[in-house]
This record gives structure tokens, C-alpha cells and sequence, in this order.
């Protein structure tokens, strides 16, 4: 994408700003490289994005025609939000509607594809405006293969033990160290809103389950073709009810040299926003990484070098700080959490444990066939 | 399905009966209930099944004209092969033509769906014959809930060391065990084969990474519905390198309260058939036992409590019993080959462990909300 097609967003979330769905439009806020012109959302209209996100200079507005007639306006309207389930609002389509209407494209990431709904896709016909389904899957259909990794390549996966806590943030973050430290550095987007920030990758949980390992093992090989170390963003948790195969799918499909423990301090279950009365508890760390290396090694060995820890729940730095320091302790590995405090650090603990892992070493000097 | 909407197949292989893709055939010959008429196979044609499966007096055909022609002549042609990827052979097409064009049924499990095939669904039309895709995903599209098993209900769920070795006609067999033994036992189909066995099911594999989970769980409570106790057949093996994300579908979806581990004794290494340098080793046993329970206790407390051994490796009956007594004893665990010599014994020492299981009895005593 040249700058001269870059998007102009108006973010859609509707009365769901401030609630855990809209990790779609935090994400893209944070990371995107598109400009966002405003937030459509009433149940925050008149405030500003940097009350919640300091540095994100964003008017929330109320209304589809507010946004039309700011002095630049969006082209674009993305739907900001994540749903179990990923269905659309039954009260959003009156928006979708009007800003296809009025010629605006439309981009989502919901399970649900706005192209195939019979009236968005008239009224963007009518109008010339364009719907994009990010998590619309590819056409291919191939089971993995068993591919070894290009000699010189470093993979690394981002798992967690829970659902929407950071692993694509942490990911990102780590991307923006290794590129400071000159590494030779591709992220492999593998959800809807990974997606929307870097402009490729496949939405993992969409892909037919036959096929979810292939699929990743294919990202993989297209990320080693780029660059030298690849990582890979994590989806779910190894141990999440509803979707630890998906979890796993990116384990043994991308069979990484290693893996990023992502953990949020403080939080005891399970995210089942949707369902309020179910409860699972959250894995013990350590034993969870002995856990995780047990089972990627099932298919190619694999070892958690580090911790990223999301200390959002720690209002005070000092706090922050102390968990980090606490659970490095407890787990022997380097910890840090790279969103709130910056993954330099992190990323060269990282760099050098991946460097000494025997596997890596004994890839390096394997002569492709 | 009545007696008389009962099925007269004619199984299709052509040229691929003796190979391993032949697996859908041989599980509707063992285990289904309709009247095989003939297979059409030219590479075998002229010879009976029953030189490969005694028992099952079963003509092979080289041409659809000659079963066409038999006394009491097919009126459905069943794709019997489950290859890798699951597309239709190319030279196939000439033969469902012909079939459709004669007004046959055409029953497949492909993941290519015939019906969505504009040559096919032509013939079909024209002559008044039916296509059925067993792999078609339900529209259903859930995540997991957290769903708890109703008190009294025991899930079991067969699980393996590798793909196409066993795990549906152990559950299958057991079943039948089961039924002598005069339990209430539903089995739950999770491949196209065993739907077409069992004329319910989904083919796991099939459906949306995000919803497998889901699927597996919304099943189960279909089966608790219906009987006591549930026989899940399982899919992959949760080392597999390109299906163990579906095998963690099932072990998290179902959480069986037991699991019986099928194993091929004399196999070295996974079945990657379509790659044959690919090459990732058996895990061994004990171990994989001991993860198995691991991982499943993910989400809910499971065991091992019998293994189920495929000796088809050892022709001599004398050598088949030495071996499983030599792994039962390894294991510590019940063992058998219900396939080759009966599971009524296997049963007998399944239905005992599970009803000793400290979270069957909580289960029990536990009062529905």
C-alpha cells in the first residue's frame, strides 16, 4: 500500500469503546499506520481517545454525519470491535448502511462477511464504495507438510494464558525493538486486527480446521522468504475451552524455535465475557511453560525464553515493576512488559537466548536439499 | 432411516482399494448397516472383499455397467476413499457422471463437495438423483460455552498415536460391547465415515478453526440425550504434525471423562503418505499417556483407562496377544484389540475404571441448576 491509497478511518464501536470487544480498534489506534480521523461512538461523543490511550490525539464522535462533515473527512470505516463469536450488532447495519451510502468503504473483521449480506453489498454497488472481510480465508487448502525452517531463520510464537491480553501488542512491540536493533524482522499477522495493521496474514480461527496448521506453516515459509527473524502472533491460550486448538494450530503449525510467554498478572480466570457464570481458572505459570515446551516438542523442540507480562490491572508503575521483577523470579526468565514500558530490553534477552538454542544452531548448518 | 429408504451401495475405489486411502470403504463394510451390493474397483475386479475382509462376501466390478446389470442392481455410489486434502481424483468424474446420469445417489465425504459442482449438480438434476455431501459443516456457528456433562453421564473418547489407525471402529466396536453388555451408549461420529456409519455426526475437521470446540461440545450433549454413556470418536493424534489442532478439538470440546488410547504396535513413524520423505517418529507410550491426561487436564480431569491396540502389523494371533499383553504390562493399563479379537473384555474393564473415577462421582452427585 503506497501512501498516496492510505486510508482515512472512522473506527466504529458503537457503545462498546470502553468495553473489552473493541481490542479491534485499540489495536489498529495503537499500531495502525493508516489516519484515524475519529472514533464513531455515542456513548463517549465529545471526548477524546488520549483520555484512555495518552498520545492518540482522536475525537469520539456521535453520529455518521458529524464524521462526514469534519474538514477531512474518513473514506474508510472500520469495524472496531472483536465479539465471541464475531457476529455484527443487529443495530450497527443502519450505520453500515449510510456510510456505504455516502461512499465510504467498509472494513471488518467479523466472522459474519458484510460482501455477502445481500443489502451492504447493493448499497456499495450503488454507491462504488468497497466492502473488505479481513477474515475472509484463503483459497488454499493444504495440510501441513512437514517443513523444515530456511537455514539462518529465527521463529518465534507469542502464547499466552488467556485470550485478548496482548499477544499481537506484545508481538508488535517486540517487531519495534528488533527493528531498532537493525534485526532483520517480519510479523505474521494471524487475526482479523493483526491483519488491518501490517496488510497481510490470515485470520487463523477462520481457516477449516484441516487446514489451520498448513495454513500457518505457509505464512511461515512466506515471512522466512523476508526477513530473518519471524514472529508469529498468537491466538488463545493452550488451555482456553473454547479455543485451544486454534492455539495449537499456530504451535505445531509454525513450529517456532521458540515462544513469548504473554501473561496478565492479578487476572484469576478465564475471559468468557459472553458468559458470565463460567468459570475457569487461569494456568500457574510455571508449570504452564514446562507444559508448552512438552507439547510443541510433540512436533519440533521449543522453549519459552521470556515473559511479556501485561501489568494493566497495576495502576502504579512501582507495582508494575515489583510483579515483573516477582514473576522473573518465580520463573527464572527474563520478563518485562514491553507495551507499557518498552521491549528494547526484552527483545535483546530474546536475541540472544534464541541465538544459543541448540536447534536453531543445528538448523543453521543444515544444507537444504 | 426406515428399512425401506435402506441403501443398495456400490462403493467406489477405483484402483485404490488395497491403499491405505481406502479407509471410508472399509469402515462402511465393517461397521454399516446398509446392503453393499458391489465395489467398483478394475483393479481388482473379478475378485471378492472377503479375501481381504472375511466374512463380507462382497463382488468386485470393473465398470459401472457391470453393477448396473447385477440382479438387484445399486442405486447408490459411495465415495469410499478419505484422501489427504480430500479432493476428488480427477478421473473419477467421468464415473459420477455416469452414475448420476443413471439416476444413482452420489454419497460422498470429500472436502471437494460434489454438490457444488456445476457438472455434477447438472447430471443430478437432470435425472432426479440426489448428492450428499457428509462433509458439509452444520450452519451452526458457536464457540464453546463451558458446558458441564449431565449427572450420569460418562464420555469417552478414543484417542491415538497416530491418524488411520483405529480410533473409529475401536469406538465403534466398544459400542457394540457396550450394547451386549446392556448400557445405554450413544456413539458420536466425528468424521465422514462414521457418519455414513452412523447417519449423524460432523465431520470435525471440516468446520471453522473457531468453532470446533464449540461443535464437539453441542454434539456431546446431543449424545447425553440419548444415553448414558458416549463413545466419541476421535480424529489425528495430538502429535500429528498437520491434525493435532483437530485432535485438541475434540479432547477440549468433548472433555470425556476417560480416554482409550488406540496404538499400532510396529509402526515407527507417522503416516504422512502423500509425503513419503517427510518423516516424524511414534511417540512412545508411557509418556504419551501420561500428556495426554496433562493437556486434557487443561480444561477437565481425564485418564487413560485402557488401550486399544491395532496388530494388524502381526499376522500370527499368537504374536497379536503377546504383544498386547507385553504393552498392557509397559502401561499398566487395560489392553486389547478389540477389532481383531472382540472388546467385550476391554469394555468389562472401561466400564468398571470409569465408574471409579473421583469426577464421575462428583459429576453425579451434582445437581443440575
Amino acid at each position: 500500500m503506497t501512501s498516496s491509497d492510505a486510508r482515512r478511518l472512522l473506527i466504529l464501536t458503537e457503545g462498546q469503546f470502553q468495553a473489552h470487544n473493541a481490542k479491534t480498534a485499540m489495536g489498529v489506534i495503537r499500531y495502525g499506520t493508516d489516519e484515524i480521523v475519529a472514533l464513531l461512538d455515542s456513548s463517549i461523543a465529545g471526548r477524546n481517545v488520549n483520555e484512555w490511550l495518552p498520545g492518540h490525539d482522536i475525537p469520539a464522535v456521535g453520529t455518521l454525519g458529524e464524521a462526514l462533515a469534519m474538514p477531512n473527512p474518513p473514506d474508510t470505516l472500520l469495524i472496531g470491535i472483536a465479539p465471541t463469536g464475531g457476529r455484527l450488532p443487529e443495530d450497527w447495519r443502519g450505520i453500515i448502511i449510510a456510510a456505504l451510502g455516502a461512499g465510504m468503504d467498509v472494513h471488518s473483521g467479523l466472522h459474519t462477511f458484510l460482501g455477502d449480506d445481500a443489502e451492504f453489498s447493493a448499497a456499495a454497488a450503488s454507491s462504488g464504495a468497497r466492502i473488505v472481510d479481513y477474515r475472509r480465508p484463503p483459497e488454499r487448502h493444504e495440510t501441513a507438510i512437514g517443513r523444515r525452517h530456511r537455514p539462518g531463520s529465527r521463529v518465534i510464537l507469542t502464547v499466552g494464558t488467556d485470550c485478548a491480553i496482548g499477544k499481537m501488542s506484545v508481538a508488535l512491540d517486540l517487531r519495534k525493538s528488533a527493528l531498532k536493533a537493525g534485526d532483520s524482522v517480519v510479523f505474521v499477522p494471524t487475526g482479523q486486527t493483526g491483519m488491518m495493521i501490517d496488510g497481510w496474514g490470515v485470520a487463523i480461527d477462520r481457516v477449516i480446521s484441516d487446514f489451520a496448521q498448513g495454513t500457518v506453516e505457509w505464512m511461515v515459509g512466506e515471512a522466512e522468504s523476508r526477513g530473518d527473524w519471524v514472529i508469529v502472533e498468537g491466538q488463545g491460550s493452550l488451555d482456553h475451552p473454547a479455543y485451544s486448538s486454534v492455539t495449537l494450530s499456530l504451535i505445531h503449525g509454525a513450529t517456532p524455535h521458540a515462544l513469548v510467554m504473554v501473561h496478565k498478572p492479578g487476572m484469576a480466570n478465564h475471559d468468557f465475557d459472553h458468559l458470565p457464570d463460567v468459570s475457569f481458572p487461569i494456568a500457574s505459570l510455571p508449570e504452564f511453560i514446562r507444559l508448552h515446551e512438552k507439547v510443541a516438542g510433540l512436533v519440533a523442540p521449543s522453549r519459552v525464553v521470556a515473559l511479556a507480562l501485561n501489568t494493566s490491572l497495576y495502576q502504579d508503575d512501582a507495582d508494575a515493576r515489583r510483579v515483573i521483577e516477582d514473576i522473573g523470579r518465580e520463573t527464572g526468565l527474563p520478563a518485562g512488559d514491553p507495551v507499557r514500558f518498552g521491549g528494547d530490553a526484552l527483545w535483546a534477552s530474546i536475541h540472544e537466548a534464541v541465538e544459543a538454542l541448540p536447534w536453531v544452531q543445528a538448523n543453521d548448518a543444515r544444507v537444504e536439499a
